[in-house]
């Protein structure tokens, strides 16, 4: 199956375990779905309802969560103590404090308690109050215990990343195919998508997805003099001859997606399109070099500025070099001057060095790469040379 | 266009000076690029990387944005004061001391601040100091003066959910179309989406959106037997003959989406199946009377679960009966036994009331209503009656 072993699963919570003892802590509380995600494989849909798993050090975990997801957990967490729950949000009474109440009840309230945040974090308009403030005592926030963890990422979430990258080349080519001038961007990114999601879900068989399309390429209004700002938005804009356009793809697998990205040409590229293209390769060859373990995460992002000065395109860089990347799409640490984390085998970050040219576009590749014991293995495959990523 | 006027959001941010000058602030300070999204239209992607409007109340707002922004407020917010930036997250120094010198350098530090969070609130892992720590003083949490306004939707915002209506109707229409036994629930999903936010597109013309497709139609797990659970998640089953399913559409349109639901039966209804159903119609009807103007929230719900305690059902109702909706698919306030909120002419809910029942499936249809001067008016539009919603 594509997901994590219940087995690996398992070996985490023990890992909490320790570090629980380690801390002299008696109670992990956590409020996060993906944290809970993260020790169980339990994907909970994230609302306004607050919900929480409480994971005493010496039992297994109990779960607090709106009447919806009693037996949902039941169903996904078989082996779960017992869950605790309370009708609705907002309630007559705050979800909170029975929470409180089950925590005196099970004779947790007295004890040592790690939270990885003072109370539900929230979402769409919820409000709460802090659970120091309902338990009248002080909660130690440790949100790194399960944080720290996923620095590190194990063989089994390689795998997966190494077969989400096959399904991001699959999108990204259905995209640089159907991307042909005249096409919506929107439109062209919807079709690739889909394409690729069905053929993924039938290779991969039965699975459980948090979103569809499972599989995504797409250029997020990247096309033409758009593709200058890094974070525009879906425009619709039409694909036309001359464009330089931005596409990316992800795909989860078992929860991890890799990430994918090409800056492509729809015809001929002009020469100034060519020697941005060639420089920003340039830049993604020198950082990719510093990708190993023992070198500190600033390395790469060092080595492609580096390129840009030599070349007089500083300005034209308008962001760091790369970030992690497992179960979200950006984690620590991070490509750039500012963090010093040394890089360690099982470490995945992308590679995307960029430079963006007004009234023209960027120009930016980015890959998944994984920190091995003598150096990086890139984890997706597509051309780099941009007589392989023309469009026509 | 198919978004809100500039004319509205001038006098969106004109109610928030006057809010600042009622509570005694020179200024307001939002770190949520939703709620700046509301007051300016200018939709930020929102990362790791912290980013705040600052909002003094006899000026223009400013930005403060990593430099991956900054041309892209400009573009987007033409009428911006002035934005500053800092370059990266994490940044050799953390962003938000830098951002304490630009409101230093602006004076602004000096003033009466209010702010709807201490902080950057974050996501992918960001950490960073309270802007409180930073200032060393106090700020005042206000997130109420953007979110209260929220709450009554006028008539622009009306006309946007009352297009998303449609568009929700075509793409729960192609669901229903699609959902052949045999087919993967996945797979049905996507189809349906494509093709309305192909039609979507199309037909409104240009615009700008958060996601991509921007309708949807789908089960999101909900089918056969794992509709009894209300947040399943996607599973890549077959639909087949004898399911029930719970069908769900949404359709963004200027940044707002209407909510429609309807529960189907895949070939012959069973005689239970047809009980329950009748049922949560019941549930419904009885719910909708009470969406009017002057009725506490929790009206409808009370009359929806008044219905389920007379057919003895008591104990498969698993949720409340709705919730607010607008830019956001769950909103205050909410239409449950602990929100006793005046019903205002403008509100905008979901009716939603569910039974679920093990081993058989759920039944809940959701639509969407607006509060009127005289009673309510339904924005979705899709059969209700079970003959109507057969697949075959």
């Amino acid at each position: 199956m594509y997901e994590i072993s219940q087995k690996e699963y398992e070996s985490r919570r023990e890992r909490v375990r320790s570090e629980l003892y380690r801390r002299g802590l008696d109670v992990l509380i956590l409020f996060s779905p993906l944290r809970i995600f993260y020790l169980t494989g339990y994907h909970l849909l994230s609302t306004e309802r607050p919900l929480a798993m409480i994971f005493p050090k010496d039992e297994d975990p109990i779960f607090y969560v709106p009447k919806l997801e009693e037996d949902h957990v039941k169903y996904r967490v078989p082996w779960v103590r017992r869950v605790f729950t309370y009708f609705e949000y907002p309630g007559t009474e705050h979800p909170l404090k029975r929470f409180v109440e089950v925590l005196k009840e099970e004779k947790i309230a007295e004890k040592r308690i790690g939270v990885d945040s003072d109370g539900y974090l929230g979402k769409y308009g919820y409000k709460g109050p802090a659970l120091s403030e309902l338990l009248g005592k002080e909660v130690k926030r440790v949100p790194e215990i399960v944080d720290d963890m996923r620095l590190v990422k194990s063989q089994e979430e390689i795998s997966l990343l190494r077969e989400s990258a096959k399904w991001c080349t699959l999108a990204l080519r259905y995209l640089q195919e159907y991307s042909v001038p005249g096409t919506s961007e929107v439109e062209a990114s919807m079709l690739a998508s889909i394409d690729a999601s069905s053929a993924m879900i039938r290779a991969l068989g039965q699975a459980t997805f948090a979103w569809i399309p499972p599989a995504k390429a797409y250029f997020r209004g990247q096309v033409g003099k758009l593709s200058y700002y890094p974070h525009m938005m879906y425009n619709n804009v039409l694909i036309k001859e001359g464009d330089v356009v931005i596409g990316e793809a992800s795909a989860y697998v078992g929860g991890y997606s890799a990430e994918l990205e090409r800056t492509m040409i729809v015809g001929s590229p002009s020469e100034e399109q060519k020697k941005y293209f060639k420089a920003m390769i340039r830049a993604r060859e020198e950082a990719l070099k510093e990708y190993k373990p023992g070198n500190p995460c600033y390395a790469p992002n060092r080595a492609a500025f580096k390129v840009f000065r030599e070349e007089g395109l500083l300005e034209m860089a308008l962001h760091r070099t790369g970030h992690g990347i497992g179960l979200e799409g950006h984690e620590p640490p991070w490509i750039e001057e500012g963090d010093s984390t040394e890089m360690k085998p099982g470490m995945v970050f992308s590679c995307e060095p960029g430079i963006y040219v007004p009234g023209l576009g960027g120009f930016r590749h980015s890959d998944t790469v994984v920190i091995t014991e003598d150096g990086a293995e890139m984890l997706t495959s597509y051309p780099t040379e941009l007589e392989e990523l023309i469009i026509r």
